[in-house]
């Protein structure tokens, strides 16, 4: 039925997307287990695994924000962004999984490898929905080569969180402060392009 | 109170509907269970389990999109689209609670079945929707009868989907890869179907 | 902060209500456990289950319906309404309690009659937010009487699910059915009701 | 990528944050545990369970009013409202997990302490999305600065949910009955502020 309908309007698939990851982004909380112990030994057991949920959630949170700007750039969806869509969705749906590996195997290096592997195929699969986005802009005339500085930072961090899955061998937490750090430089939006007006006002 | 208001928008519709796909497609990564084993035997101890979530999730985000441009074509919805909407969706709900049956009885022939005989009547509902989507377009004058070719792709897949029941009973992977390869032919736009100019660009 | 803005557009109720139906309908499935048993037997152990699940989502699924004609009334809503909405959707959020609650007692007398209770209590919910809704209809001079069938419905189904509340007691089986009838009685547009001209088409 | 496009509609951040705020609200049911026990006596075993559940419904409901009215009254986010936005709906996820922590420590005075600890951090979130906002506000030449008691009244309930923390180390339920009853008194719109005319129609 989806092939003879090859352009639509995007409202829908950022709707799907939007319900897509705020779920992904919610239910990692229930990840969270209540520890046995009672009182302030109880809740410092749990630190750990809320700085883990933390760096999962604004991993989540960056991508929304990046996803928010990608398909705001185009009116129309064709099959390819769709499906890169729902492949960058799958993915990401995945971080939840991983998450709680970390969580369960208490940090160990193999899990904190993997849940770096995964943030590194996560932005894979990103690169690619942007390429379809691209590829969509070219074709609707509205590109605009101005990004090079955004494309230059997507790419040192897809490094960085693969550089993280070597690093697990030998020191599992300064893996995790790694991908920790990384996920900041995304949040700090001046942080690695030239600063913006609007951040000095 | 539904009885009075015959005709409405289809804008809630899609977005009740999206909701309700984003919980279902998202929910089923609850089911992946962290491994017992530590380190690379434990990976690949899930391994089966993420090729049927993968599975779940393809065919999920299959119908997501071919409820988008379904519904797309119709501007109101009647009381009969509404109904046939909530059978459908109640029939993909079902999909999680399948996908872990599967994963639980750790893919015997019965679990299999059974997943592919859920696969089957959500393709079953999903064509109830069509009919009723088509009686609304046919009532208000939009129906076009070009998409001869989509339905016979569709009611190509319930066959083979269908063909796995039985099948599962004497080799249950390969049930599983006839489940995996019909999900497959439908990712690939034009598979089945005349290629269409836009992929070709 | 919310004391400055008394009137507001009813699209973000709408989404906001839509999203957190979709979620309630969709993760009733959580409930339904795998059997222990293989094979058919397994199977038919949880069909009770899936009964139970059926009837909650049908339940759900109407009220959305409902919802939908009843706000779509309406272009701006005031506190009461936003407030006799949250009403609604909080009697709404204990159905998956409900619903595990009997799945859990294995359709004993007390926990249908729980059952039985809390969909009262959710009709009584929405009738305040029908009464809400009206009021506001008032003001806006848009409200007209000719839904006095539906009304009379409406309260002919509290009193029935009413009903199972005692029946619970001595028949658990007779008042499930009594639910499901009276579930299904709103699922066919026009029973209880004069005919539709749309339906004779 | 998100740093190119400084401006952008509010809309797709409303339907993000009724997302999430839809999941949080709903999860939290997941929460409710079915007693052992048959009967009333289990009922009523579960009745301190289902007030901390309503007390937890109630507080996100509220800040979702709150965000409604808010984010309503600019047109376009920049970064920081992104981003505090974001960091509210962090620390809103966090209260499902530490609803469960006073749920599974049976409201010990730790865990009604963490409870409210997490309330107040969830209110100074908030703020600075206010201020982010307010911020936005007078970039755009729309702020007006009537809601000088709203913002008392906003400040006032950091405080007695701050209060709630001491309190709990000496009666648990006493601070539970003060945050139950700052909820209360957002609930009631015209309380601690001057009566609308709206009310009294």
């Amino acid at each position: 039925m989806a092939m003879d309908d090859q352009l639509s309007s995007t409202s829908r698939l950022e709707a799907f997307s939007d319900g897509v990851i705020a779920v992904i982004i919610t239910i990692m909380v229930l990840e969270l287990k209540v520890p046995a112990q009672r009182g302030v030994a109880g809740l410092l057991s749990v630190v750990p695994t809320l700085v883990v949920y933390f760096i999962s959630f604004s991993f989540t949170a960056i991508y929304w924000v990046n996803h928010h700007h990608l398909v705001h750039r185009i009116e129309q969806s064709d099959q390819r962004v769709l499906y890169a869509n729902l492949g960058f969705l799958f993915c990401l749906s995945l971080l939840p999984f991983f998450t709680s590996y970390v969580l369960e195997k208490e940090n160990d290096s193999f899990s904190i490898a993997l849940y770096a592997a995964s943030m590194v195929i996560t932005g894979f699969s990103f690169l690619l929905l942007r390429l379809a986005i691209e590829r969509r802009m070219r074709v609707a005339g509205t590109f605009h080569p101005g990004d090079a500085a955004i494309q230059r930072k997507h790419l040192l961090s897809l490094g960085l969180y693969g550089l993280a899955i070597p690093l697990a061998y030998y020191h599992p937490s300064v893996a995790l402060a790694d991908i920790a750090l990384v996920t900041v430089v995304w949040i700090v939006p001046t942080a690695g392009t030239k600063p913006c007006d609007d951040d000095n006002r």
